[in-house]
């Protein structure tokens, strides 16, 4: 059944997951050609820079020009783990426009401009396939698009960062502060020196608009998530949320609302409760969880990043892509028919905790519980520590709209007893 | 681009799955079609008793006659959730025979008989899906089978049966014992008035042999799955267990040896440490870890059983099997050709935790550890305890083949100063 004239495969970028994919390739050939039904071979690899030495990578195959690369018209298959927009999409779309399916690990671009590529795709009759993009090894792309597919999913709430998982994780362990924790990070390599993208929340941000979409069935782009990043998440913060029974994490949050008419995808830190098995992912791993109507509660767990987990589930992809090119099909698109709008941030309803620095003077607590009240943010349970004219009061909220509670605070700031807001946190996966 | 004529859909049984099909069908017709690209019609349903009260299953689809529905000869896909060799097997086969697809939820089935059923797939272009037949909603057959295509897996460690769970949940967490654990399961629905294929392990010995199949490109069939049941596990061990700081849980493990040139495939009862993920696996979830060369460890978690969480996978692969139809195309088939031998249990390599009865006199210890040597059955750790003339010895040993334990066993049994032999119990999951 064997098919022996070999599936022709481009590589774009040959770094930490490009020289995976090109050892595995080389060193798998037989299984790889045994699942797909053809023998795959690596027919070029496009570089930046020439002369760096890449340990295994066949030398004759390398080269810098990726556009004459992805022109070649004898590609079958193009595999893009360069990152970023561009060159990126240009050369997607012109691999596209020469026949070819793409698999790409790139969830920038993904998340910027999914539609206009899967669109692409379908009109040149190929494939776009993602996995790597989100959350590394774990499959949760094909498990939404396909496992999914007749269920109604609710919710994804899902660790996605391996940097400030690992960040988190040692304050909480350790007690550090975000500083000495980032430094640690860095300092093992599961922070790079610009953890911009990481600690800001841009990476996460990007791959909660890719679940969203999958799982909602409608367009989320990067521009359509809220976004904060962990940096003001402090010692104290974390302290705050043990005396709770929870821990700190950074989160993707995609919901749909409660009456099915908008979605929302936001990343922020937020305190879970220890009980939650999102609250046991330790280090860099990353986990998932998806909340649908008929299966319930799943979650995915594994490592969200590296070399040879995105190599796997690169590889993944280009037997799925491969074996849909011999059958003459393609896999499912972009699946977008619901066009549900994406809401605001003050649409989301979730619960809040609020550490406020007051007077220590009678009558405080009846200040503050007036100000909720009036902005319809109920309270919860109110915590009072107080010594030498200081006092804080920690409140945490039944759940309210974000609006409701920004509302809240910026009142709060008004009053002469509250000295200052000392942080607010959301409160989720209860 | 939605094809206006429907994709016909025989369904085979309508018990607490088929039912939630057709509810789902029913209710998310709209959702189905636009995520297919055409609308799916319900056919007709084969019931062997008509006269039963369905809520929603409408009535005119009702018929005893399975085999004239999927030889009817319009019908695109068929459903199977009648369980069971037979008639099972015959109306599946006959479905293909009369160019339908086939998705079943038949774990015993597709266990005992995967091979052929593959193979007669194949021979009528049709597709055979069963992600519903492992761990109910939990995406697992659709991982290892596509999203680890391209990846090596070494191990599928898991808990795949909810009602062996829940019983060893219960005596952990009360320090009940089996008998009355099994009776709060009856109660509450979670275990049948039969428990037998659960309690014995047939059940999860069938979704072993599935996983090991896949996971290792091989065939599997449940006689090559060595299977103890749960039903001799004691509280004593439980408590056992818990001083070394573990949990038991009944487990299925896939592995392939260290040389690679073959497999096994296992269910028991196993000691698992405490941090281990699939220690905290509460009530009647089910979690799968999945080892593999690329992408390391995975776990997928999720309800194991149940009439929704069974459809939600039931459907989604409906919905990959009616495009695959649309495109003229077939999805991935059966993948067996490593040809890779299942070895007996005697050569599965793991620890051991043994409980021994033994005379309370000097030189017990001696003799016992004597014994252990001789087979060569490195010793971990002894814990002795004793009083009024009684003691107790537990051993737990490094690694070492079964059979040598098994034979260690033996020779103690001789020993006129070991009592009787308690509890064995292989520990895992280190």
């Amino acid at each position: 059944m064997m098919r022996t004239r070999p599936l022709k495969v481009a590589l774009l970028g040959c770094g930490v997951v490009g020289s995976e994919v090109t050892r595995i390739m080389t060193t798998h050939a037989d299984d790889l050609a045994a699942r797909i039904g053809a023998p795959v071979e690596l027919a070029g690899i496009a570089v930046r820079r020439p002369d760096r030495v890449r340990a295994g990578v066949p030398a004759e195959l390398i080269t810098t020009d990726a556009t004459a690369l992805v022109k070649r018209g004898d590609i079958d298959v193009v595999i893009e783990v360069i990152g970023g927009i561009e060159p990126a999409r240009t050369l997607i779309t012109t691999a596209f426009e020469h026949g070819a399916s793409v698999v790409s690990a790139n969830k920038a671009l993904v998340a910027a401009d999914g539609a206009a590529l899967h669109a692409a795709a379908e009109a040149n009759g190929a494939d776009l396939y993602y996995e790597a993009a989100v959350a590394g090894a774990i499959p949760l792309v094909r498990p939404l698009r396909e496992s999914l597919a007749g269920d109604k999913v609710n919710r994804v709430l899902g660790i996605v960062n391996g940097t400030t998982n690992f960040i988190l994780d040692k304050m909480d362990s350790t007690g550090a502060g975000y500083s000495e924790a980032l430094d640690e990070a860095t300092a093992l390599g599961y922070a790079e020196a610009d953890p911009t993208a990481d600690v800001e929340g841009f990476d996460a941000a990007a791959k909660a608009a890719i679940l969203a979409g999958i799982a909602f069935h409608t367009r989320v782009t990067i521009d359509d998530v809220h976004r904060e990043g962990l940096t003001e998440v402090t010692a104290a913060d974390i302290a705050s949320a043990k005396r709770m029974g929870c821990t700190v994490k950074l989160l993707a949050i995609c919901e749909r609302a409660a009456d099915g008419a908008s979605v929302t995808a936001r990343v922020h830190p937020a305190m879970i409760p220890l009980t939650h098995p999102l609250a046991s992912v330790r280090e860099a791993y990353n986990a998932v969880f998806v909340e649908s109507d008929a299966a319930g509660q799943l979650m995915f767990y594994g490592p969200g990043a590296g070399g040879a987990p995105t190599a796997s589930a690169v590889l993944g992809d280009l037997v799925a892509v491969c074996r849909n090119k011999l059958a003459g099909a393609t896999g499912p698109g972009e699946s977008a028919y619901t066009r549900l709008p994406v809401s605001p941030m003050g649409e989301v309803v979730t619960r809040y905790h609020i550490s406020l620095d007051v007077a220590d003077k009678p009558g405080v607590l009846a200040q503050v519980a007036t100000i909720f009240a009036e902005h319809g943010v109920s309270i919860d349970t109110v915590r009072q520590q107080g010594k030498d004219g200081e006092a804080s009061l920690v409140v945490v909220t039944h759940r309210a709209a974000d609006a409701a509670l920004s509302s809240t605070v910026g009142a709060l700031r008004e009053l002469d007893t509250v000295r200052g807001v000392a942080s607010i946190m959301r409160v989720e996966g209860e």
